[in-house]
C-alpha cells in the first residue's frame, strides 16, 4: 500500500459544502486525523481509523500523520473551513520542514475548502465583494502588537476585514479591544457581521453599526466582517443586505 | 411556479471542487446566467435556458436575472471560484438596490465556491495559512492610486498578498507598476507564485524570487500570491512547497 496525506477542508458545517474532491478523499481514507469536533463529523466505517485530539497539539498531529503515510497509510487531516486558512495545511508543512527527510518524498496533496468567511459573506450578502483581509485575532502565536499594526493599516488602506477566532475563553479582553481600535479608525456608522455558526441549524446573523458592536457579540463559532468605508444595506422584506461594491 | 435566483460559485475548473449545494441549484434551475466561459460549463438539458453574455456588462446580467426572477423563473448565476470575492454577489446587488422595489421581497441566495486564491494556494501548499489581503489588480472599477495606495499599506502590514486579474490585454502595464512597488517595499527574495489555470488540465505553477518577478509571467487566467516576510519554501522531490508559517 502507498500512503498520502490530504489536508482537507470540510468547509463550515453543511454536508452540502463539501466537496466531492474532499469526499472522495475521506473514501478512500485509512486514517483521519484532527480536532475531536471536526473529526465527529466523519461517519465511522470498517476500515476507517479516527485520530481526534485536542486543540493546540497542530504539530503533533501533523507530524503523526505524516508518519503513518510514511508507514503506508492513507491519511487525511481534517480542517473545518479551508485547511490553508489558520488551519491545518501550514502546521503541516512546519512539521515536513522540522521532520525526517524521508517525509519529503511523501505525496501529499491540499484539498480546498469554503472558509468560513466566505460562508459568512455569502449569508450576509456579498461584504467581500472589493477588495479584503483576513485577520486571525488570536494572540496565542503572534504578538498582540501585530495585530493592532495590522487593524489599523488594514483600516487605512480601507480593506473590509475577516476576523478569525475573534474571541475565545481564554482571551476575553482582545475583542474588546479589536473594537476600540476600529472605532478610533473608522466612522461609528461602519457595518460589521457577526455570523454565528454558519450554514448549520443555528446560524445566527447580526448587521450593527460599528458605535453599537459589543465584545460579547462574538463567541469562538462567530466569524466578524467589518465592511470598508463603501459597504452598504440593502433592507428588504428578508432582512437586510450586506454588501459591498465593486466600484471605489 | 415561485421563482427565485440563486448566485452561485463553480469553483475554479475542476468539476470535483463544485459543491454539492451549487450542484443542486443548477439540476433545478430554468435559466442560467453569467460569462459566456463559465456559462460553457453548464451542461445542456431539456428545460433549462442558457443566457451567456460578454464580460462588462455584470450590471445588466444582474437586472436580467433578477427580472426573470420575479417572472417566476428558478434563476442561477455562475461565476467562477467563488461568486462574493470580485465577482456577480456584489453586481446582483447594486441592481437590485437601484432596481424596483418589487425585487427586494425576491428569494435570492448567495451560493459560495472555491475561490481561485484558496485553489492556487492549495496547489503551492500554505501560503496563505498567516494573515493575508486580497486585491482585484484591475484598474477598470476604481482609481489607480488607490491600488498603489493598498499594496504600500499591505506590505508595511506584512501581509500575504493574493492578486485577482493581475493582467490583461487592455492593462499591460499595469502589472509591471505592481512589481516595481513590491520591490520598493520588501526584499528581493519574498517568494511570489504565478498560478495559471489552477485545477484544470493546463495548470501550471511558477514559484520565483520578488527579484527576478516579470510581469508576462501572468496573463488573465493567472493567480499572483506574494507571500509576507516569513514564507517560506520546502524543496521536496515533487517540486518546491510554499507555505507561511501559523506563528509570526
Amino acid at each position: 500500500m502507498t500512503g498520502w496525506v490530504a489536508v482537507a477542508g470540510l468547509g463550515p458545517g453543511d454536508e452540502a459544502l463539501v466537496t466531492p474532491q474532499v469526499r472522495a478523499a475521506l473514501d478512500a481514507a485509512t486514517d483521519i486525523v484532527g480536532y475531536i469536533p471536526y473529526v465527529a463529523r466523519i461517519a465511522p466505517r470498517a476500515g476507517l481509523v479516527l485520530h481526534a485530539s485536542d486543540n493546540r497539539v497542530e504539530l503533533d498531529r501533523a507530524a503523526h500523520a505524516l508518519q503513518m503515510a510514511a508507514d503506508g497509510r492513507r491519511v487525511v487531516v481534517v480542517s473545518s473551513g479551508d485547511p490553508g486558512v489558520f488551519a491545518m495545511a501550514s502546521a503541516l508543512f512546519e512539521a515536513l520542514e522540522h521532520g525526517p527527510a524521508d517525509w519529503r518524498a511523501l505525496d501529499i496533496r491540499i484539498l480546498p475548502g469554503i472558509t468560513a468567511m466566505l460562508a459568512a459573506a455569502a449569508s450576509a450578502g456579498a461584504p467581500l465583494g472589493h477588495d479584503f483581509c483576513a485577520i486571525n485575532l488570536s494572540d496565542n502565536l503572534k504578538p498582540w502588537a501585530l495585530i493592532e499594526k495590522r487593524l489599523r493599516l488594514a483600516a487605512e488602506a480601507d480593506f473590509a476585514m475577516a476576523f478569525y477566532n475573534p474571541r475565545s475563553k481564554s482571551r476575553p479582553e482582545g475583542f474588546a479591544r479589536v473594537l476600540e481600535i476600529l472605532r478610533d479608525c473608522c466612522d461609528e456608522d461602519r457595518p460589521v457581521l457577526f455570523a454565528r455558526a454558519v450554514s448549520t441549524p443555528e446560524e445566527a446573523l447580526r448587521i450593527v453599526p460599528l458605535g453599537r458592536a459589543r465584545p460579547d457579540m462574538a463567541d469562538m463559532r462567530t466569524m466578524v466582517i467589518v465592511g470598508s468605508s463603501l459597504t452598504r444595506i440593502v433592507e428588504t422584506p428578508r432582512g437586510p443586505v450586506l454588501y459591498t461594491p465593486r466600484s471605489a
